[in-house]
């Protein structure tokens, strides 16, 4: 026994957190031993706040301490628009980005057959329902550019192409600041294929 | 605003700490959200209970959660040696190697002139008062090997002369594993100088 106690079990929280080991988990407790008590408090606090007051917002399934969220209840917003995502985090760096007005809808995972996740136990029922209402003209399936993600928008296309609204895909290509020396045959190929006019 | 306030907060937290910037504390807000309610109310515990129910020892400076702490308090180590460190993480660092089983005494910091900071404003007056007992054979200085830990060193070197007891510093040289080639110039000074006979 090398810790007392308290430490060990700060250490044992700390070392639950993703890309945490028993290293950096020590030099965070001890850290945290010289933090002002009022900033462990708030740090606490937070973390409880966080886990007990947030859920998932009623109309796009965004994560929100009110419901419904800051986007969908902003009516300065296009509510032409829907962008669908795979997670929370996701809308997050659409809107870091400032260049999308639209709505979201956020379906908390992908359709993954191997896994037993079929499109019921994601949230696409909800977003079916929201596509009932005529304001809305274009559904942007912006899913991560992997096999999930690419068969989960399949799926959605397929589903919403008698509807007659018009569904797009994000584009695959190099990323900006890129270099195509090294970039993968995959990523290569579609942004050949991707290709437009200048 | 991109991120619901408990998350912002949340955010704000992880960010106090070492070495975590604001991807990071994203990344570790967001996967605080997907633990379990338990183990978040246990971190949040453990912060508090770290930070409140954790002490100095009376007798040796070191953290810990009842006083005299395991180590002074363990009847089966040896009372005739005091090893003087930095900080309490010295402490650990030092039970980890197994190999020195007698006591501790933790100065909470170095003598820096530069920064006013005395001889009085760290540990040192408490050791002084501990080696009035007669059991103490030898203190071994442990302080870290740069300027502010060799002057530490130094002065409570002279300081115990006229005592009598033996006081000893541990020995610099190349580390274990380590690489003649890349030895700075002063470690390999000191490894030439503190050669032994094999």
């Amino acid at each position: 026994m090398h810790y007392p106690e308290p430490i060990t079990k700060l250490m044992d929280s700390f070392m639950k957190l993703p890309g945490i080991g028993p290293k950096s988990a020590a030099r965070l407790a001890f850290y945290v031993l010289d933090m002002k008590e009022d900033d462990v408090l708030d740090f606490a606090k937070a973390l409880v706040d966080a886990k007990r007051n947030l859920s998932f917002c009623s109309v796009c399934g965004h994560i929100t301490d009110k419901d419904p969220c800051y986007i969908c209840s902003d009516t300065s917003r296009d509510r032409s628009v829907i962008c669908v995502v795979q997670e929370s985090k996701d809308v997050i760096a659409m809107e870091k980005m400032r260049d999308f007005h639209g709505l979201y809808h956020v379906l908390h995972g992908t359709i993954s057959p191997m896994d037993g996740i079929g499109p019921e136990d994601i949230n696409i029922p909800d977003l079916l329902k929201r596509l009932q209402d005529d304001t809305i003209e274009e559904v942007i399936l912006a899913t991560n550019p992997n096999v999930e993600g690419e068969a989960t928008a399949m799926y959605i296309s397929r589903l919403l192409r008698p509807s007659g609204i018009k569904v797009t895909r994000i584009a695959h290509g190099l990323p900006v600041g890129g270099d195509l020396e090294y970039a993968d045959e995959v990523t290569l190929s579609k942004a050949m294929e991707g290709r437009r006019e200048v």
